[in-house]
């Protein structure tokens, strides 16, 4: 499959990991919008958030999101964090695999 | 309790609502920073994505992200959307009790 986040997480393509799991594959952008900025995606290739996700991904979405309040812990992210994913290109989605963005590390600005 | 979405969701403070079922309401936020921007709120007061959640949120997070893709294709937001959720003062969370932003209606800018 030609989809650059699959490559990432088969060590196909290099990144700069901070998690993994059997299920959930994190790594910092490349291109930070924020002092930290990492990717949290399935190791599943679903499209997006607005295509594929059903009560079958419930499970995976909780483990996702407890897998970033873990990394807040663990990286002293105590002014918290923000959660984005996009669907579509009005949002920008670049990227035809699900992720999420965790931004922080600083007063956050707006989110459009 | 003395939380304002607790309030909406009881209809105690009045909101422009979307969609409604058992465990999940959604209404148009007063401020919005889209053309189109939707809060998705659990019935359950959670306080957070940083705290509280767990795996036995999973079948309610999923179905948020259901109800976003449905309401998605209600408004014929075929652009697409943007999903945010705040934990804590660095992302500019300002009501404890969890909430999903659903931005679209054109092309958004950046995410912090």
């Amino acid at each position: 499959m030609d989809c650059i986040f699959c490559k990432i997480i088969a060590g196909e393509i290099p990144s700069k990991k901070v998690y993994e799991d059997d299920t959930v594959y994190a790594f910092y952008d490349i291109a930070p919008q924020a002092p930290v900025h990492i990717l949290v995606i399935p190791k599943e290739h679903v499209l997006s958030c607005a295509r594929e996700i059903g009560a079958e991904h419930g499970a995976l979405i909780a483990h996702i999101y407890e897998v970033m309040a873990r990394l807040a812990r663990e990286l002293g992210l105590e002014g918290g964090y923000r959660v984005v994913t996009n669907a579509g290109e009005d949002a920008g989605q670049t990227v035809l695999h699900l992720h999420f963005h965790m931004l922080a590390g600083g007063q956050l600005g707006a989110m459009a």
